[in-house]
């Protein structure tokens, strides 16, 4: 009977073991696919849909992980999205509820993607997700910043992550930057130019010599600004987001509250150019910085020199500058709104989470495709405008002759310019700027200009790169 | 005898739950103390001890996690390095080993940092600490560039994570922007400056008209520029690094030897003032991009429209620049070289594994000091320089009356400009910067400026930010 007792517990283990480890590779197997919710089909919900849909591929390849929207809640359809897409969720159509709580207690989904807004509905939403045991992903500064502390005290207590890449500075990963890229430093201060309508407002008024009112109401037939501005222009905003950095920064409690606030509405053309007459720009700017004193926290107009890289931010673009103890100044800068850039930073943080619940013992490690069929593209077949630099006899007939060789290479010229012969010098340098042409064609015209009687020297041939985009 | 053996089985089963917590809360408590090898201790080997060191405090409130640099493996000393800090390693004294493998070796090391450099020992040392089950982080580039297929296959056979943000650009995250803050996009191309001397070089060349070789010189004595300075003018060092950006951007394997190659040896300081009189800069560019031929590689000097922000990228700095679909167009900009800025880096990638390894379920949430006693400064206790325009009445004595009252709160004038009264205009713009001052003392001498009788309308008031650093 001893012999039976202990038999029968050497069963019970081992039948355990079977259990845990068949639940182990079930939760394993099951991780391979990653199920999201997403409450909110606007701009940024629409565009997050669009960047998991369309980069599919790309996006299973990176992580590893098929990353499926399984259910999606919103009161009305976007006409941007197309719901059936064939590669997607195993050929069945996305679910769509207009009550969006359905989706946020659909046991199904691992992560849910609060994209409504505001601090009423999506703090509830955000709230019942985390207790419900969902990683939660969002683009909502002005949760983050009010609620953040009681949510993320919520997170933790759940053991479940919420991520917010999105809620400042759209695409440009500067949440990451702070929380982890620049983990190691003492941050001293950042300032960031972190609201695209404002920034939009003092590029126009500075170039054209525009009124604030006039540009403002611009913006806003540009769909820059709401029909309300004051969240810009009054620079709530850009607190909403500075309350975000500042924390991240400086490891504080989120104080929104704390921070100083002041508008861009009393900015004249004048001043623009009077700021421009000293070496300066007139940028809104937010600012947090660690003094002996305490925290600094401020939005407001400033003056910043010409020299820094952060004064050449036009437009609607934004960009963040940290300080360092160890890794000095570091600037981000890219497209802070719109659906695609927005939805990037969510899809980011979609990513990051299916990642680590599908890998965790080589999170970081990247994946690099070996089974793919990988091209590389000789230099010869690549396509590029260049400069040249002929150095050549000063005499008549030299820039012809070289525009006719170029020529009959199919290669055209952009600019040509010679430089006046200096008393006693027999050379002189003709520059030609090209269009784009394929190296090969460059390389053989280049053996002919080099054989010609009058051509000095070696040829130098430098590539220009037109960035589009 | 049957209640006999249930009993045996309940008691066995609460044991082992007893003993399996048990294991687990050891488990986390290990590891709330994070255990760090450094092998190398030269100029980044050292910067990365110092800032594990200086910021210990910061890095466990942000991390949640003591980091502790336990054995050090180096050949010999670095006068830069206080190896006996107290707050450090319980009050131990830092073991150093002449022999590096006994570091690699030392069971006790969660985490393996390699800074000696170079492809050989190097190598063996990444692979035996992999292969011992202990997490590795390095700087190196041409390991990564020349050796990350194979590394990376052994880690992920290992199931361990091999960190390498530092190999590219210093303490810019743009590994981890490429990995992970941009992993939603489809990366079309990037184009970095990430040779440092290079980069000095050409902006000399630029700004001083000086030659090439006379430059090279120059930076040899600054510290810039190896003795052999062939990797860095040559771009084989950009190769390298554009290797492993262009294997993460495009998810495929590292492929070191498809780039293509050239130096900015010939370039003379008549090609970067012609290329200016164009509206461009000649930068050694080093690019990727996907193409419907497949991938391009390419590091060579490059002409870009001085309208590109990349294009401002002075001196020593790097930069990176990104495009992806849903993004669009991203930079990163920073120092990409020097012990601190890399020991940014290289801590960053440490302290990621570290919070890894420590609290998985809640890996992305920020950790916020919630029982530190926070001051934030109130506005009037900042201290900023002021632009200050003054709608004054068009008479005699208003510069002195504006400058005496400033002065009288103890203000600073950097400078002052009366514009030119226009015909049949009463009033005209008096603008004034000054120097720093506290925002208190400013507000005070305002209200008295307000009220002198020649002031119409409200006196503007803008601050001016001086970034240092």
């Amino acid at each position: 009977m001893r012999i039976d007792a202990a038999d029968f517990v050497l069963k019970l283990v081992l039948f355990s073991n079977l259990i845990f480890y068949s639940i182990g590779s079930f939760m394993q197997a099951a991780l391979k696919q990653v199920k999201v919710g997403l409450v909110g089909l606007g701009t940024v919900g629409g565009g997050t849909f669009n960047i998991l849909s369309a980069n599919f591929k790309e996006i299973s390849e990176r992580s590893g992980l098929e990353i499926i929207v399984t259910h999606i809640g919103a009161r009305r359809d976007n006409p941007a999205v197309d719901l059936s897409l064939p590669h997607f969720n195993e050929n069945k159509p996305v679910k769509v509820s207009r009550d969006i709580f359905a989706v946020v207690n659909d046991p199904e989904i691992d992560i849910l993607v609060e994209l409504i807004g505001g601090c009423d509905t999506a703090l509830t939403v955000v709230e019942q997700a985390l207790k419900q045991g969902k990683h939660v992903v969002t683009a909502n500064k002005a949760l983050i910043a009010e609620h953040g502390n009681a949510l993320f005290k919520l997170a933790n207590d759940c053991g479940k992550m919420l991520a917010f890449e999105a809620a400042v500075a759209g695409g440009i990963p500067v949440i990451k930057a702070l929380s982890e890229g620049l983990a190691a430093n003492k941050i001293d201060w950042l300032a960031g130019i972190i609201n695209g309508t404002g920034n939009f407002i003092l590029t126009e008024m500075r170039d054209k010599g525009r009124d604030f009112s006039e540009v403002l109401k611009e913006a806003q037939r540009l769909g820059y600004a709401e029909a309300d501005p004051s969240f810009d222009v009054e620079g709530t905003d850009a607190a909403h987001k500075l309350a975000i950095l500042a924390a991240l920064a400086f490891s504080v409690p989120f104080s929104f509250d704390k921070v100083y606030t002041e508008g861009i509405q009393k900015i004249t053309p004048a001043d623009l150019k009077f700021a421009d007459n000293f070496g300066y720009v007139i940028k809104h700017l937010a600012i947090a910085r660690k003094t002996s004193q305490g925290i600094e926290m401020r939005v407001h107009p400033t003056l910043i020199s010409k020299k820094q890289m952060i004064s050449k931010v036009d437009g609607v673009m934004n960009a963040v500058l940290v300080h360092g103890d160890a890794v000095g100044s570091v600037l981000f800068y890219g497209a802070g709104a719109g659906a695609k850039p927005t939805g990037s930073a969510v899809v980011a943080d979609i990513i990051d989470i299916a990642r680590h619940l599908s890998s965790p013992e080589a999170f970081l490690n990247p994946v690099l495709n070996e089974k793919q069929k990988v091209n590389f593209v000789d230099i010869n077949n690549v396509e590029l405008a260049y400069y040249l630099r002929v150095q050549a006899k000063d005499q008549r007939g030299v820039l012809a002759g070289i525009s006719k060789t170029l020529s009959e290479h199919g290669i055209s010229i952009e600019g040509i310019y010679q430089q006046e012969g200096e008393p006693g010098e027999s050379k002189v340098p003709v520059i030609i700027l090209t269009e784009p042409i394929l190296e090969s064609a460059m390389n053989a015209a280049l053996k002919e200009i080099q054989d010609l009687d009058y051509t000095e020297e070696e040829v130098l041939k430098i590539r220009v790169e037109h960035f589009k985009g």
